[in-house]
């Protein structure tokens, strides 16, 4: 940590800081300048706080030198992760083909917002996987910013996913709402996904490190780099070690999106943390007509996998209608993101 | 709701259009302009949403007529809710004294971020209460960014705080995190309080809205306005009508604070919904200097109660310590509040 | 416009709001609903405005049908408009090649943010042609956040360009920042390029729309899609119809980049505008190692022109060194874009 | 300057940042930690910036010390400037009563958003003068989002200006768009102000620091409280000491409201800075039922003035009607912010 001094601190001031540094374990150097005294705190510093530090009488400001997750860095881990989700060993027991994240290939995940019935979300999978999907999403638990909307059908959904992952070998990707629903999702699930709204509900994220399933961590709407590795850091810290994270757009002043599609933050997550880092354009943007565009971009600026929203009949869909493109339309995008994925030396 | 043809669509788009309002039970009016089509859709516009009715083919633009909470509104409720806090009937239990809050009188709730031991709890609550405080506030379960830092005293701090009720009689507002915690806390608690990172966490304010004690919903941290009203939907439709708002600061592009104090959302939620309307300096600032100017303008702006930070020792605060004000400068605070409490016809 | 009556307004509002309709030049249409009374004013509405209407009593909120923007509208021109810059008919009279912006090929406009003197640039220009851009970028006028950074080098620097363009061939895109000096930038210049901090000084979009120069319009860094349109009609209906637009980055609260690069703008745009769509992955982001990566997404999202900061020395670059990359990886850059570019059936 | 090395850099790019920094005027204070080497920069880093450090190799972050702007900073002038507007020696010669920024006093500066005629301004400037106003407001020159909008009347309405000066003795504040019109409108005006748009217009602000007239420094809509203060150097480097800032609102997601009213900025300012603060309720919002709760907030967190737009028929006003407030409503507002200065140890 480096501590800046108010301008004419006192030298009691600045020998009760050094006092305070050591009792946490850190070693002080000061430097007295023309016009700032800086002291430079060297040692492990995530035994304190910049917010502890800043209330040290005398000081003005604090700057952390490391940073705060440890587990999800690059540091911790020079190299990419590479893990399957699916497959044999799903802990979820169910029966799909494996697929692998955090490799040269960028997998594709692909299905309707919400469950809503049995043979839609039946159709919907059968149409995905011919397209190119590899992997199926659809929320049986939907967090709704109206109560008098659409809910979700909740356990009734899970079962249809997994008839659906029965019938084409594709892994279910599905969110998780509350810590004591994990038991229950992660019967049904592949790879459990905690939504925007829950990326600092840490209570679920606790519950979702204390078990084997893979998690799908997206950004907070409002959520910083760091804030979002820190969310991972939960996970990996209880014991989880297969975290993907993913880009879904953030809230700024932009009103012809739904969300601000911050696609730099997939490059950005890629120098700082060795997860795979995953993209999705539908929430990216919430405008079906730009998904397409998005999803290209995507690929292009190195995303590990792609999260999108394909519905048999868009226009009827319960949920999510806006940002949903039709089977067609995603067949005839998952062409384009293979000729770009080969033009960057990937596969999808 | 109103619907926005796109320049050029067919007549049988618009006739579509028309019988798909019909079967929602919407009446379709339409207006053939020079260079748009428009369809007014008259009758209750919440059976259906603006995403729905995006998807029907033809249609550009859709925009409600009504807003799409109901209980909060004004509309339902012309007059300000006004209700008691604590006191004999409080649903825990506990021996308080009852705090009305929608009235003239603005009560300040005080104390420090979190329930750091019992010591420092009554201390806390003694100091605040004879500074002028009527409530006290402390956090036994803490969503902390890190998983690295303090989590909170989780039971054994409740105990505490209700031990500082007995001591003080200041009712006790704390923080609830999971759908599954609402049951404890409310064994101790006066009010629960809904923290801006649970404010969408909507299995939490639906189990809220399933019990009698009252609910202190914080503002997301990048929530509208109309976000906010329909989380206080999902507790009011669930029966409990005691919910308070109360904004605490938003994310934005600034950086000498930690939040922006979005202060005008007072008087604006004020003429949109009858629930009272709380303003919490501490965190809406960030920054421990900045905290008492914005009680003060939070005062004059209109707000029905204040929520505020205050600890014995504010230097050696285990949480938010750089927002946080100490006891003296606290008692300070409250006589100013008082002054202009009276210059705008209230009372502190 | 449509106008939404308030709650229990009196018939009287209705009939006052209806004459002021038919004063203003539209037919009104008033539509009696359960709870609310709508009026749809029919007409050319932009002989109004919202913040006009909505100073009519009774009335609670104002919705407008059309576009402000007429010029720069797909509705007015639904063909992509196609142009030239440089070659031998630029207005300034230097002599360059000719590069046509808005078809199927994307030019990349390539250069130091800043001229800093004669060797450096012409050094530059040599490198970036070489590498494979098409015309050249830099500043001889500098909007610097503090009076005491490097200003640029003002006509001197023009006169290095006009050098630079005489022995490469490339057309000329730099800066020019008040009207007073539109008539001299426009000397040396094949393109007016207005930054960021001046999309919306009126004076500046009008003085540049008296000129025949083409001009390279930048997003505001808290600009809406509308006020950028908007601001490119500000040029228009001057009567200079040679008017591109370019994403650079907004202003969010994200920390880790320089600015949020909104991407998704420029399929947005191009929905809306047939005027070609560029985009600047140095500005974007503000960060260089985030700029390749950019660079090719914005060529998957279908960008018609690449502007991007190349210095022959990035570390000592006087200006904007963080987002700049090196004449080596410029190089390899356009190729990955020549891919990319190839895989959408374009070319770079 | 605080330069953090990379992890694992080399003792080589040490010494070589350290020979850079001698050569930029400062002395390296070298410390190697655990995890990372650390060099302290002692000396005028003004001579430097964050960006140039960034390009030495090695170096993966830098942090300042000592803020970018100088003669702006409390630490240059460590007591409030307070300075006069209008009065016998008002530089453009009109005949007004002084009126005194930086006391205890708070100015409240009134009128309409544009002059529209020679009777309106009149009739504005008597009214909002016998309403308790001590200075005029109004645009001469208009910045509009769309160019078939008002204008404004240029020099025929500064001469209403003037006129209305003599007929009421109230000081003139108005803006100014052009580098050219500064001496045009210093001719009539007794305070020059410059627009959010044009915060960062660095010529316009290098013309306001050559003449005498007294600037009021709007904050750009979304500006940095160091680019405020940036700006405010430009001004004050050209050797015009007379600059008062006003905060008026800010950029966000928000969407009830025009701007998001930033009003902690005011507090903060008067920390960082000696010149007087003002604040716009009217811009601060856009909204103009929430314009007098603001107003009143703005006097109790401290503004030394409020800016505030008032028209004798709002609901007839060319531009902002919809956040302008009656002569009415104003004259209550005065005498509420009369109260609460009071409460606060100061007058209106």
């Amino acid at each position: 940590m480096i501590l800046v001094m108010r301008q004419g601190c006192s030298q009691e001031e600045v020998t009760n800081a050094e006092v305070r540094l050591k009792e946490i374990g850190l070693t002080p150097h000061t430097l007295f300048g023309v016009e700032r005294t800086v002291i430079a705190a060297i040692g492990d510093e995530r035994r304190t706080s910049v917010d502890e530090l800043s209330q040290i009488p005398g000081v003005d400001n604090v700057m952390p030198i490391l940073a705060p997750y440890k587990l999800a860095s690059r540091e911790s881990q020079p190299i990419p992760s590479t893990f399957d989700i699916g497959g044999a060993d799903s802990p979820c027991g169910g029966k799909s083909k494996a697929v692998t994240f955090g490799g040269k290939s960028i997998p594709i995940i692909a299905g309707p917002c919400a469950v809503e019935g049995r043979s839609q979300i039946l159709e919907a999978a059968h149409a995905v996987k011919e397209a190119g999907a590899v992997a199926l999403r659809a929320g049986a638990f939907k967090p709704r910013t109206s109560p008098y909307q659409f809910q979700g059908l909740a356990e009734e959904g899970l079962s249809y996913l997994a008839e659906a992952r029965e019938a084409t070998g594709l892994p279910i990707v599905t969110e998780v709402l509350a810590p004591a629903d994990v038991p229950l999702v992660a019967k049904y699930a592949d790879v459990l996904q905690i939504g925007t709204r829950n990326m600092q509900n840490f209570l679920l994220l606790r519950a979702c490190g204390a078990v084997k399933t893979p998690v799908l961590l997206k950004r907070g709407m409002s959520a910083s780099l760091e804030e979002h590795l820190l969310a991972a850091e939960y996970i990996l810290s209880g014991g989880n070690p297969r975290v993907m994270l993913c880009e879904r757009g953030i809230r700024t002043f932009e009103s012809y999106v739904r969300n601000t599609f911050a696609l730099a933050l997939v490059p950005a997550l890629k120098e700082k943390t060795h997860l795979p880092i995953l993209a999705d354009p539908s929430h990216g943007t919430g405008v079906r007509t730009l998904v397409p565009a998005m999803t290209r971009a995507s690929i292009a600026a190195g995303a590990d996998g792609i999260l999108i929203e394909v519905h048999p009949n868009p226009e009827k869909a319960l949920t999510d209608g806006a940002q949903t493109i039709s089977v067609k339309d995603f067949a005839k995008l998952v062409n384009e993101c293979r000729a770009i994925a080969e033009a960057i030396g990937r596969t999808v």
